[in-house]
């Protein structure tokens, strides 16, 4: 089929309900058909998790102001590919998600199901973005992150992107005054470091609660986390060969007793 | 502390009855002291899962004979946190984890819980290992898979391995016949094509089981769908920056002015 206007794939994995999805709608609505498939329950630390063991379901709901909406029992990823295979049929021009509320900048990439449900797009040919504000709060302030939205949207639509584009974004907690700018970034090693709050349940049985503290290990410059604590939104091109040939090379050298060329 | 024996932290994520995690440590348990830590339900799918919503619950169990094991109803990146933090407090020589019941390789590596536990516990800096038998049934012959798993263990416990090594091994159906070998591979671009098959349910409503396809869309040589069709066993390391910095090069050419340098 041919498309006349830019079609605009929008999830999240805070749930078709969080305020942040509703901000990302707002930010580009103008710019093409909007087509809304996201989980009905919040979905954060899923990953790249999909739904293999249990049936899916998918029902159309009137929540958002004139655009065609979904809301699934599915993960983030699970929502990519039940828009691709059973409501478009086609591939959307751009694949956004996101505003998450909170961070998904450094390792966390890979915990987070913002990002996955982006890469998924991704994977597919659809150029594909991830949105997250560094503020874990629901009734946090979306102004500067729908600016940062709306400015990469465009920029996307305006020229052809490569098909397996993807960008992880993340927006500082910053008013119009102390924002500084778009800037891109490697990914950062950084990550959080668990610990666990142990408790006792009424029956006596232990149980546990994951909490835990953010830790930069790195030392080198051009990082996502750097540039948020500048204030800068940060832009990460993410690629999915995780590969690490460098590794692969060293092995091929110290292992050949047991490694068939 | 200080370890007088190896520690090799033992997980999966098709649960702690799996054959497979028994076939695991069956492949290894006196190289070293064996501490297990695996879900007490099948993850499969679960990609980097945490659970953050909701609390953990984590059981020492006697089901390994001699063997230390604990089960939690987490996800397999949980059980490895857990490990971390509530059951050893300090760092194992190595992380196996598997044997996985179903292929993990090209793509699939970031939806695979079998790999997420084990890149957990890379990036906490614990060399690690995924291994994956091409065989999804519970009654899989694991006789190949075991001597693959015990050769790369004693390979990595004889030389100081770097601390974020992360290795994906998928092990072909193959008898000591037709088994070649191992083969140092790089990521295949191959990948699961999701249909969905629609169902109703006994109220009228519609559902859907994910079923798919596997899709080869890599030409060139040297990947692991290349090495597990010639009945090698594939192993590609892994890294976890996944910043791609081509396109960062390319998109700091093109989109100079929304960016800042």
């Amino acid at each position: 089929m041919t498309i006349d206007r830019p079609v605009l794939l929008i999830t999240n994995d805070d749930g078709i309900t969080a305020p942040g999805i509703r901000a990302l709608i707002e930010a580009v609505k103008d710019l093409g058909k909007i087509v809304v498939v996201a989980p009905d329950s919040p979905q954060s630390g899923m990953g790249h998790a999909v739904t293999i063991g249990e049936p899916l379901r998918l029902y159309q709901v009137q929540i958002f102001d004139g655009i065609e909406a979904w809301e699934s029992s599915g993960t983030p990823v699970d929502c990519v590919k039940l828009a691709r295979d059973i409501i478009l049929n086609y591939k959307p021009t751009l694949c956004l998600s996101g505003i998450n509320h909170g961070a998904n900048h450094s390792i966390n990439v890979i915990y987070s199901g913002t990002m996955s449900a982006a890469m998924e797009a991704a994977i597919e040919g659809v150029p594909s973005v991830g949105f997250s504000l560094l503020d874990y709060r629901y009734d946090a302030d979306f102004t500067i992150a729908k600016d940062v939205v709306r400015t990469i949207a465009q920029k996307m639509l305006a020229q052809k992107m490569p098909d397996h584009t993807l960008l992880n974004v993340n927006i500082p907690i910053a008013t119009k005054e102390t924002f500084k700018g778009i800037k891109l970034c490697r990914q950062a090693n950084a990550k959080w470091q668990e610990e666990f709050d142990k408790r006792v349940d009424p029956r006596g049985k232990d149980y546990y609660w994951m909490t835990g503290k953010f830790l930069n290990m790195d030392e080198g410059t051009g990082t996502d986390v750097e540039a948020l604590a500048e204030k800068y939104a940060s832009v990460v091109p993410v690629k999915f060969d995780l590969t690490d040939y460098t590794m692969k090379d060293k092995l091929q050298n110290d292992w050949g007793d047991i490694i068939t060329k």
